[in-house]
């Protein structure tokens, strides 16, 4: 509730349409449906620009189908799950018109809004092993609305193949830069490009890579300038993220 | 070099207009000069869109001098040096006209773009303690030529602190949220908003903060969308990111 | 055994009431059986104000009946077992009347006092995901004779979630925070309050939530004050000492 | 504002006796000063049950004084302001009547409520060397208006020490265990008592205690239950928080 | 070889009992045996007091067999293989005399010098899920020929369990302290007695035990004198340790 | 392309043999094969004296069967895929002259030239639970065209075991010290040879080996010098470049 | 006080010698005494079979000076000073007969018992960095009365060194292995000597060998049996106990 | 001591030219002199085709001098002293001819063999700031008789600095890659040249680079095969093993 609808709102009690005990429970009312076990935001599209997502680890596919109910019910037209089991999928897929991607552990309920894509967002990754992680990325942002160019196994062991990818990553709106091992790949990508680098860690590797920890740190202290980055294996807050961005330039 | 350049330099080959060894000398000549100790990256400014940064740490008065000297001799006209002691301030402030803040350690040559100053970045931070590292990534993004909003000492702990400044966050085309101890600023400030935020752990606190990995960790699992993060205190790195975002909307 | 008994000890030796060697040996005597695996202390209900507590986590299903059947004989009423498996649940439960709940792993012999429940504590969690832990700390504290009051997925994400409770959360006289991934929570409610706060860190998360310890590092450096921590997925030891500080107010 | 206020305030609107614009500036005005580099709450003692702190570390004298002088202009009566080096305190003291207590680096202006001074907290460490931690715990608890008895050097290493005052340590309404090295402490004095105990692990040690981070492990892990931790070094959480604590028994 | 058995062999070279050739061999000869994957020790139990030792984790039952057939093939009395599956326990036991203690995943071949068993060993653990490291401890300074004294499930949270056993305590040569979480067990039982404490730190426990290194932790920093440290998990290394000094007192 | 390779391309440009839009399409042209979901380089072989390898770990067995079809199709004679397991091995097994060493999880496609095997690098192994790492190496180096010696299970606990081979030790051109637990043996074989050393922690161990870090730290730490380190458990990082080291000595 | 004594303090009371008041009293009266700010254990000596240690991290002069007072006003013999900096000593020493060593910073009062000096303990060190530890191990040691070798800069990249004292390593009863960088000496000394080996990390290096952790970890994964390790630098703690295990052999 | 020189002293024993008594005094003669606190070895030269090296972190300025006195007195032509301080270098300069480098804290007592300098190394570094370490480790192996060619502050951030370069790097016979901050070069470097890469991480960075561990993360990790790892900040190191790498080609 912005300022305008409050005043809007004492307005209406000054002149009588509208009780002080009634405005005082709107102004309590919340946007969200209790299940018990999880709060509904049904009016997150409206302020954030896109819809629920529901995070699906460690919960029960019956949690899941009761949130995907709800949100449907309530109109919503784009419900990503992340995260995802199979078993999951099943269970949402069998009532509900679902897409899944298995290796990312992503599903889409109600399709992306593919009419309006929009931009170029690019994900990079180093190596095959990395894909899971950086197909979240992708579908995330095309499920939200943009378009998406994707150059795979582009490590920089083997610099000319992504040299020779210079001009893709040159017309990029945003880059999404997805590698484990030692993630160097943020770094040489970042002084490719002059547009924001989202450096999505990841967990391949084995030994002192500790679970993505030296991608991850890797990034963090990423000498060039221009490179944020997101939680180990976290493909869809990169592909939210560069979703923002790249639906940036309209007016404010 | 872009594609159409490589072909136009082949065509004064084929023409004749060149030999092919003053081509291949072209076409290895780099855009940088070496001072021994460093070399200065004379064409970033085009490549990237915005001027060479110097990172002052560790590095002698006289080395960060030397490369000031060389970029201002190539008509460079805005350089940020991040992680400045006094002593290279007064050093480099003695022959050039340098703006140097000390609690950000920021020194700015030639001074930014105020003209054409764009957007609205809004630097919220956690708690007093944290200017330096907030006036860091305002003072760059402001040298860069966005307009910037400061909200310190919003800290989540007085929620009602942030929230009255909802509008001024509602208004944001980018946020830098800056916050040592729990970090908890970051995750709040993404509940809140709907543009792209930028975090920024930083090393204050002490005990199990260990640094500003408490922050850091806490940001990289921010249960927000919409955040990414950047190196613990790396406020140059935030702000540089942020004008970037901000002055997206061209065509591209 | 305190002073007062010792005098009266003393008292009947020098009366001659009992001799030296059997005063010596009631104050060797210990308010313990030894079970071999298991030395089980059927005094401190009567010295720490609650019932013994079986940690089953490692320990044998077998070992478990072994101990409860022990504490019944001895006319123990109410027995909790904490990360009870499934199985030790069985086993016990087709000796004694058990109420098991299997999402906290939590099991309780006799039932609790619900007779003089008292108090309110509030259990607040950030998201669906952490309700095991949620329910530890709600059913332990039932058992032990308090009243509570849950809040489930109300993570800050959703600020307008967790404020929609301002009231609940002002009539408590604890309140335990429970939260994974980033933590925040207990510094928001921290904020909001002005009872003590235990706060829960969880293993929710993935990547660089570390099994916990982005959550817990959060917690201690939590800005708020009025906040103490306990372990990782320690839903019990908050149930515990929540219902402690809940039962405080008689004289001293 | 609670709801009871909301209603009244409304209500004023309904009759007429605020305009609906003065009642938007109303919910909207904040109980806080903004210094620029601090918003001072001057409310907090109502909301919270204690006066403002001020967190020391890396503020400025400057910064502390012109914190200090805002809020006692407001009335605000104790003030405490922790981990406050000695210059700071010269500052502060010469315009305001301060008690600083350089060991704990702790200051209290306008003096503590010691005539409403109630309950028993005890305050034990383990060794010589943790008395600053214990200190500000102590002196923090008094200032708040508790009464406070100290055990300080009873290192489990030497158990008689801590066992000769079992008695103190059973008529405590909550105990605050402050220790380093190993912080077996905690466990100890849990298995003793039966109120809250707050553990407060220390910096004091060498090699692996790595800063303090043995004794956090240790009294996260601690096998008594009834204990909750703050961060290392944390005496004045501690102090805070017992002081709440012992202040419960009023009805609600 | 040691300097007499030097001299020996050159006075025979002098004395041509020998050939220079001969004696050189002999200087290069290895008391080991190269079954390829590994180099069995047949004289260690002359050189080091005890019988030669298999470590069984990550060997599979064809290489433990062979190794035993080995050492008994050479008169080897008393072979220890420790963290011994199942697996290798049946195959090993087909042909050899083997007595295999499951919970402590050791298997003994050839029985342990009951005969000469002496001294006093005290292993003292922590809780019941502490067992199986307490045990094979236990077990192996059994078979290496030292008396064992049991106190199991006493840890420090309810301290009258230990202290009522302060006579066996006292009476001990060595003392093995087990202990899990805190493991505040080392500290306690070191102010106890005046003879060598070996601390085995458990990986009992979860969350911020961090399997095992919370307790590593405290007993590293145990603030008693007298307190040493073995791996985690590491009942033989204890037991070893603990038999070698329980066996000192002879002439040297 | 060098440089020579460059300056022929533009003389045929030069002379009309190549216009510029095909020289400009060579000189884009990659030496890479792209099947999606990775890019194939068919000349590292030449630029870097060794063929592709395969880092089997995450990649399914049909992807890892798509990379070997497109290398024999472009004639690659010897194809080396790591951390490969069984169900892999079957797939390309069945279509390809496979050799699988399922201890070493390592496939060999092709096999070696063993006919051109030179020089002399020896493999030392602390344990035989090392063997899975130090095979790894043994066959990567054999594969690549080295000869090869094993020492296995000569740790530093039985220090004669590995003197006895110093005249081995003393005639390798590069040393593979391989060792999990503590560690030790790099620096001792360090101290015994002057070749180069390629050191090797492995995951062998529990407790405090952290999955090979105390190793890895070990090795770093080295006293000896003309040690270098490569990843826990990387036995063919060590066996590639032994074999690169193995192989100099020509002019250059 | 045991059981005999408790035995015979009843008897009295029987006999009327003590009245039960009297006797309680007794039974509660400790043997330290309390100075505020250290509780002072007169009878440890008796107890422990050793002197009182003082911990001289974090105490002020004035508090060691204090503590030393008292022990030597109750007749305390021989007192050790550890980590005790030179400005203590200069205060001590100004008052009583101090013995300084500043490299080790290891004081002692009142000299230790040279006369009955016995048994042989070996200190081994790896580098000459590592003295200050080694000699802190030493010298408390020789001041509780044990005779003690020194074998420095022994460390294992030259072999031969610590080979050469094979004779005085096999006689030793108690060897203290000190050293930091890789930590490998305890292991290789493991497998020389048969007696009980103290290890001790020291902080000695640099980069990855993190403050003495690498040692340490080294140390704590010794695949030598018989080596237990106390904490990093934790000289003092290694000569206190190889001076235990050095007396043992007495009759129990 | 080698087996031909083994052969010869007993054949002397055989002819009875050499008692067995003098014979076994120089089997165990050691090639080294015991300073005390300091074993210098005189040999190593011959043994090793290196001088002796002394680590002059944490040796005090006269412990330095004594070496280089004892090592001059004995023949030996070159000394390298690393971690050296300005005021050792005053010391050992004032007595010998030092070569003393401040930057890299690099001591060269008799200077290196200049003449017989061969093959080529490359020191390549990320930045300005990595000077010292890169200077550490091309001193060394100039000392050591190597010829180096140095490639600075050409990071990855800005690629083209590296390419330009390529055919320096494709010449040299090793390459060692020194960054700091995220590592990358040595992956990149790694993909363009087919010698070996020895990696040196440096501490230059802040925050999350944890004093070089994000670098040494990255480095371990690389994607690129042919590299190894030294310590953080370990120019030495790699220095070595680069002149050991350089003088290899010799028959074997």
């Amino acid at each position: 509730m912005n300022k305008q609808e409050l005043l809007e709102l004492l307005q209406k009690v000054e002149s009588g349409d509208l009780s002080p005990q009634a405005a005082a429970g709107k102004l309590k009312m919340q946007p969200f449906e209790d299940l018990g076990y999880a709060k509904i935001d049904h009016h997150r599209g409206i302020r954030q620009g896109a819809a629920e997502v529901i995070f699906g680890l460690k919960k029960t596919p019956e949690q899941i189908l009761g949130i995907v109910d709800s949100m449907v019910a309530h109109g919503e037209k784009t419900i990503l799950i992340t995260k995802m089991a199979q078993q999951a999928a099943d269970m949402v897929g069998s009532r509900h018109k679902l897409e899944y991607n298995e290796m990312a552990q992503l599903g889409v309920v109600g399709g992306g809004d593919a009419n309006n894509a929009a931009g170029n967002i690019v994900v990079v990754s180093g190596g095959t092993s990395d894909m899971p992680v950086a197909e979240e990325a992708a579908l995330t942002a095309e499920a939200l609305g943009s378009r998406v160019s994707r150059i795979y196994d582009a490590g920089v062991a083997g610099l000319h193949r992504l040299l020779s990818y210079a001009e893709t990553l040159a017309q990029a709106r945003v880059v999404i830069a997805v590698a484990g091992m030692e993630g160097a790949l943020a770094s040489v990508v970042g002084g490719l490009v002059d547009c924001p680098i989202i450096a999505v860690p990841t967990s391949v590797g084995y030994g002192a890579s500790f679970g993505g920890v030296a991608a991850l740190l890797s990034m963090l202290n990423s000498c060039s300038s221009g490179v944020s980055v997101v939680n180990i294996d976290n493909g869809f807050g990169a592909g939210f993220l560069a979703n923002r961005i790249n639906h940036m330039g309209d007016a404010k």
